[in-house]
């Protein structure tokens, strides 16, 4: 089908056939080579999309084993192609630490191969009856969990996220476009060449795997155009990436991952459990969503615990932007240094933390209402009241209470994989599960009913 | 706070510390009068939104019968404001439809205050806990319903919309903001001021329920760029005003109810039901989202049902746009012409239909992928093969099995008040109740729990 006869999508035909009223951007005459190959690409997901609707999950897991041993028999390939990205973007001066998440090696390759057969072994979320009842004129009513069709994925440099996110399209019963960073480009080429043609070979399309990372910059903006053709857009990395995909977007996104995370040490707190959780959230793993970024503290607890808990995060190797109180109160060890607004602003993914010692729930709660990005926020309190505010006057995706920010997390919640950690309201918010990845369908049985 | 000081949402602070790599339009040096206005409605509606996401279900429930005490007893200034609109409309040219869907009169006005009595009645959806369980680790963990926030909508010529808005807005736990249509506009004016003044006589903020009407369409742009102080956007109307808003919002939209509805009568179909599904569908109210648009025959069938029903639809005034096959059996009576494409993609909403005789159930299936709206498809059939398939092979937000088309609807299935009927895939799809005008937010209670 040419992209001049569309649509597939007859919403499209429907605001041709009326009028709307906004200065939608026109459709440039002759389409671009991107957005032919976007459109291409789609409409081929889309048709790959209707058989794997239809797949039991048998089928699926059979395919999601296809794919582990494929990658696992294609490792040498795949770790050469890898070098290649990795030595081009070492000369070209990536970090260290960039290099590392984006380097495989044989081992990796075993474990990320490990991981689509962990999928194979979770529930199928296809066919769930989400609701249902008979109702009192004899129809039946089912609301029935299906799979959204295409998920489109945009995606910065690590290539496990290609298998990961390739295995829960695959195991919700969705074709998945791919884009991913360009650093990783040689990989995810080698990848997912291997695991399409690895659902080939089981006799599933091979269209439900693609990359459209040979078309740059234009192929993701083509992407995130393409409503009607693409059911859901996650966008999976930093900030810059997230903003991006959000306000370009005209396929439905869902927002993930950014994460200024505070933990509030109420007055009357155990003071050693506080440190454990302060020192959990803050250092066990920086760079992640779910760290925490900002310390409150009640001021009738903070003599007793900040001296403590700041020399116990100095030890850790926390660097402190803290208030005029926090200051008075951190010993000649502590990396100390004034915080502003910009501190209370700021996902540091770093060894930085913003403390602040607060009068009370209410400055805390108002604070958080004022900073957060409503991923994930922490008390630490022996008080009820003070459990019932903070879990009822917040308005983040998740509540810890008197528990690290670190079990913001599927797998930690018990869900299984993870898609990511939704930010937003709509749809999915905090971990996402495979059933984030399915809509559903009302079902409605009668015997000639008609309305009265 | 001034509308330079923004933000009061941190995603905004993360952007900007970004850099994100898109052409997102720059903020002008100063904000228009409409945008100061809206943001500043937008920021008293999220103070407002925090009182009512604490309220009980006892305060919202005596709030929603107070709102409909003070409507009934300012009913003569609504009906003299409604008149107005009516007048100015009829001198304008406005058709006697449209002018009888804007007038109000006492009567009508009664009708709408005891739908909000009958909401009060329904069971409130906050605080429902969706999942729950306890980890290996002795954590509890439970996701619970909680209000969206501030929620929009955006809707044409009927001011009953604004008082249902505002009552479904209002027993979800949520602030709105109301944008109608202008030929609405003093109607919706005296309406907004009696609810916002009734809230306030209950000890409730009047700034949970607002209209942006008198900024005009520039409000309605400022509303759809308000992004971190609208949670969602809920348009109400025709096709041009929907593609409208999902086209130009960057506040998550739910898109509702454009319905190119489809009957399939397969082979084998009782002729009788058939008929009687078929006229219901099309003729009981033919200006409404899940009403029938196009008509399926298997040939099989079709020498049989056809001439019957095409008497029985023109009895009833329906012009019928058919294949050839169609005409062939098309009596004098019959009012025919022959269909092309446009007929197939056209959601009438008038005494309009498209007829096509086809082979076989998979020309059906696929007729019907390539028009639909994915609204709601139905079929008559004796045959539990073709029941599989057609529940399972199409991708509509509701499936009829041998039962008219109009059941999809809130009303209808028992979900109570309806806010509309969703064709997105994302959040809600189909009839959406009061639990679709809420998200979630795990709470996660510990005792001093870290991850390992």
């Amino acid at each position: 089908m040419s992209v001049q006869s569309l649509p597939t999508d007859s919403t499209d035909a429907d605001a041709r056939s009326a009028a709307p009223d906004d200065q939608t951007d026109a459709e440039p005459q002759t389409p671009s080579p991107a957005r032919i190959a976007v459109v291409d690409a789609a409409q081929r997901a889309k048709a790959a999309a209707r058989v794997l609707a239809g797949a039991t999950r048998g089928t699926k897991d059979e395919a999601l084993h296809a794919l582990a041993d494929a990658l696992v028999a294609a490792q040498a390939e795949v770790v050469a192609a890898n070098a290649e990205d990795v030595e081009r973007e070492r000369a070209g001066g990536m970090s260290p630490g960039l290099l590392d998440r984006l380097r495989l090696d044989e081992a990796r390759v075993v474990a990320i191969a490990d991981a689509l057969r962990d999928l194979a072994a979770l529930p199928d979320p296809v066919g769930e009856v989400v609701r249902g009842s008979t109702l009192p004129n004899g129809l039946t009513v089912r609301q029935v969990r299906v799979p959204m069709g295409v998920v489109g994925m945009i995606y910065e440099a690590r290539p496990n996220v290609t298998v990961d996110a390739a295995g829960l399209a695959l195991k919700s019963g969705n074709a998945v476009i791919l884009r991913g960073g360009s650093a990783a480009a040689r990989s995810n080429e080698v990848i997912v060449r291997v695991l399409s043609r690895a659902l080939e070979r089981v006799g599933l399309p091979g269209d439900a795997i693609q990359s459209i990372d040979a078309h740059g910059r234009e192929g993701a903006r083509e992407l995130m155009r393409a409503r009607g053709l693409v059911d859901v857009l996650v966008p999976r990395g930093g900030a810059g990436l997230i903003r991006t995909v959000v306000t370009s977007s005209t396929v439905p996104v869902i927002e993930t991952g950014v994460g200024n995370c505070h933990l509030f040490v109420d007055a009357g707190a155990d003071v050693a459990k506080a440190t454990a959780i302060l020192l959990n959230s803050k250092t066990q793993r920086v760079g992640v969503c779910n760290a925490l970024e900002t310390l409150l503290v009640h001021e009738a607890i903070a003599a007793d615990f900040l001296p403590g808990a700041l020399s116990a995060l100095a030890a850790a190797g926390v660097r402190i932007h803290g208030d005029a109180a926090t200051g008075a109160l951190a010993g000649d060890d502590v990396d100390f240094q004034p915080a502003t607004d910009a501190d209370w602003a700021t996902e540091y993914l770093s060894l930085d933390l913003a403390v602040r010692v607060v009068p009370d729930l209410d400055t805390a709660i108002e604070h958080i209402r004022t900073w957060t990005s409503g991923h994930t926020e922490a008390i630490c309190t022996p008080d009820v009241t003070s459990v019932q505010r903070f879990t009822t006057e917040l308005d983040s995706a998740a509540i810890m209470v008197n528990a690290s920010t670190r079990f913001t997390d599927g797998g930690q919640l018990g869900l299984g994989a993870e898609i990511g950690i939704s930010t937003q309201k709509l749809h999915a918010r905090g971990p996402m599960g495979l059933a984030e990845l399915t809509t559903t369908t009302w079902i409605v049985q009668g015997d000639g009913h008609v309305r009265p």
